[in-house]
């Protein structure tokens, strides 16, 4: 095989492979991927050397269109606060629609993605780094002032998390929304920055 | 036996359910517990008429001192952004503490949560409850400016979700703090209302 052939082999072994995962319900190794496509072994272990490959095959075309996503976001000619909704609402609804279709799958490779986070953790920096760039846009432009770019990363990480982590996906789903999204973000430029604030204290309270 | 020697046994099989709960790693049920406790099966079905009552009893246990915090912090004399930050650090604290000295048990009893969550819920609605009064007061000072009291309560929901929801424990403890809880306090106070933003827009990007 040319390496454009292999390279379209794997790609129609990774759909198939969703979709036997769709439909079993299960995470599926690659002799059962190898029946259910009409190929030896060997062949579909010349494509996956590894079971571990062909997860991380899953896995990129699992996350291939939020990549593509962030990367539009950032190259793009918005307004900062903009480009900021876009970054979350896009990859947000596309997830809420993927949650929505089938609520257990979901649930699956989630999973799946749990149980070797080492392998997706890199999907997940890479997410830090293009919220790191729009971060220091904003700081740019004045907001989040008086932060360390990782103090802001990790706070706004932790606001957002509701609309960026599949576990609050499948607990509060009925209650995310893109109104809600956008009012936090907005929250977010109005009100973070670097200014100490008055709420910590005292751990001693007494009755009014 | 009288209500109050009632009242006392109850607790004390609560602990000790607790406790085995602990030890075991597993829900007990009301055999193993009057067999751990040298008591009849009848004299523990007097306590607990079903099982699901040692559950509700047991999640009673878990909440009381949350609730305990929210009553005091609510009543309490602080001003309204300590009274915040009291009464999300208070129960975060705590509940880390329960969630480090066992994680695995910890998540045992979220799982329980989970599969039982129509008999916890009256918890998650009474926080709910306190948050409202909370909300109330700022409002009354001008903080959460021009906004439903329904949608500052979701809104702050959300925004906090990593301070009060197990599954985030679970997965990011060691990111949390009690200095990032307090600076998502002060950008709530300083920058949530129902101000309409600009970040939601149309939805089609043009590179830069």
């Amino acid at each position: 095989m040319t390496t454009a052939e292999m390279e379209q082999a794997r790609r129609e072994l990774v759909v198939m492979a969703m979709a036997m995962v769709g439909r079993k319900g299960k995470e599926i190794d690659r002799a059962e991927l190898a029946a259910e496509a009409g190929l030896s072994r060997a062949r579909v272990e010349a494509i996956f050397p590894e079971q571990d490959d062909l997860f991380d095959a899953i896995a990129e075309h699992w996350y291939a269109d939020d990549i593509t996503t962030m990367e539009d976001v950032v190259a793009s000619d918005l307004p900062i606060k903009r480009k900021f909704y876009e970054f979350y609402a896009r990859r947000f609804s596309r997830d809420r629609a993927r949650y929505l279709k089938d609520p257990s799958i979901y649930a699956l490779y989630c999973e799946l993605g749990e149980a070797k986070f080492e392998r997706v953790r890199g999907y997940i920096d890479l997410a830090d780094h293009y919220l790191t760039e729009l971060i220091a846009q904003a700081q740019d432009e004045g907001y989040f002032a008086g932060l360390e770019i990782d103090r802001a990363l990790t706070l706004i990480n932790q606001m957002m998390v509701c609309y960026t982590s599949p576990q609050m996906m499948m607990i509060i789903e009925p209650r995310l929304s893109e109104e809600k999204l956008a009012s936090i973000i907005d929250t977010t430029f109005a009100g973070l920055s670097g200014a100490v604030g008055t709420c910590q204290g005292t751990s001693h309270i007494n009755a009014a």
